[in-house]
């Protein structure tokens, strides 16, 4: 595949991934990721740091169903929306059979009653498998600027 | 046309519609539709609910047009710059002679002496006809997260 | 190149140019400019009243580099993090042997202990030559809708 081709496909991937967590449809996040993908949401500050910290781990697509699992049941939240913008795809190079691929989000969120806000902001690190199965995410590291997040930040970005 | 090809037109169109609004060019925004074409702006809760209230709806070109008349000779504003981000184009299949057409957009207003802030967020579902000139929007709904509109929602988006 | 191509290349121009000044590599943001290139940071206000009176100006790579230095050297800042998005982007015509490019961008500001805000948002209209050495900015205009910037804006957007 050409660069422009590899982009187009990242991109693709990238939107049905957010359009997934915009509409909620958690259960079917993990199927995003091999099966012995890595998953990680990041503070910028401990990335440049070199503190391994995470806010959130994953290191399997198993790990990620239980956490599916563990936010449907324990988790009480007020309605809110989610809703995800992804620019500046691009494609860096390559890790073995993945490719690596950055580009920037911001998640906006609106609560009832509220005015629309900026919920995190940040960067996509992700290794993506260009496989016969479409593509996949065979790393993602989600790594936030936004210190202060309104709300707990418990789902996957 | 490819699906890759779709979505490069897709892009342009929405490229066009987005500037054509920031730049408050408004008498040209009727002529990004097709003659019988549907524009509703719509709150999320609403179509989650399945309740029809529209806060905005236009069913023609003309009934748009007529929308225009009324915003440009009612409408007393203070002054504001309105700037959309458009992003996740994604086209979902097919209805008819129109490709769906679905993406995630933030529109930013800033008013004089206060700071840039979201005024809208949400979701365009399109459904567009690629004809001889040029694609145009057969409907069109904007499928917004925002409750709280800071100052009142009058004009497309 | 095709109109496609062009935005193609644009679009990667402008990937590669956000990303350097998310990152703060501010040392490498001179090499985006051709050697007599000009950048302008103007408000909206006063594009649209003729004023020529802009924020930040650099008719030249060396001014530019000028510029970077006087950032490093004079300016004291509390901790803050940058991330810029870009969406539509518009192949517009030539001129000359540049092609004219526009976009619109959202700067997302966080400062330590504080939630992030929109830093500024606006239009690039961009002069592009595709020349040998990869595409670079011929022209770079930032014209932004922010009027209340949150903190001094100093650093090219």
């Amino acid at each position: 595949m050409t660069n422009r081709e590899l982009r187009f496909e990242a991109e693709e991937l990238l939107d049905r991934y957010v359009q997934c967590l915009d509409e909620d449809r958690l259960e079917e996040w993990p199927d995003f990721f091999s099966d012995k993908a890595v998953y990680k949401i990041i503070s910028r500050v401990n990335v440049e740091r070199n503190h391994p910290l995470a806010t959130m781990f994953c290191d399997s697509r198993d790990m990620m169903k239980d956490r599916v699992v563990a936010i449907r049941n324990a988790s009480v939240f007020s309605q809110r929306y989610l809703r995800h913008l992804v620019s500046n795809v691009r494609v860096m190079g390559q890790d073995g059979d993945a490719h690596i691929v950055k580009s920037n989000y911001v998640v906006l969120q609106t609560m009832q009653g509220e005015e629309t806000k900026v919920f995190n902001a940040g960067q996509y690190v992700d290794k993506i498998i260009f496989g016969d199965g479409g593509p996949k995410f065979q790393e993602k590291l989600v790594i936030y600027d936004t210190i202060q997040i309104p709300g707990l930040l418990v789902v996957p970005i």
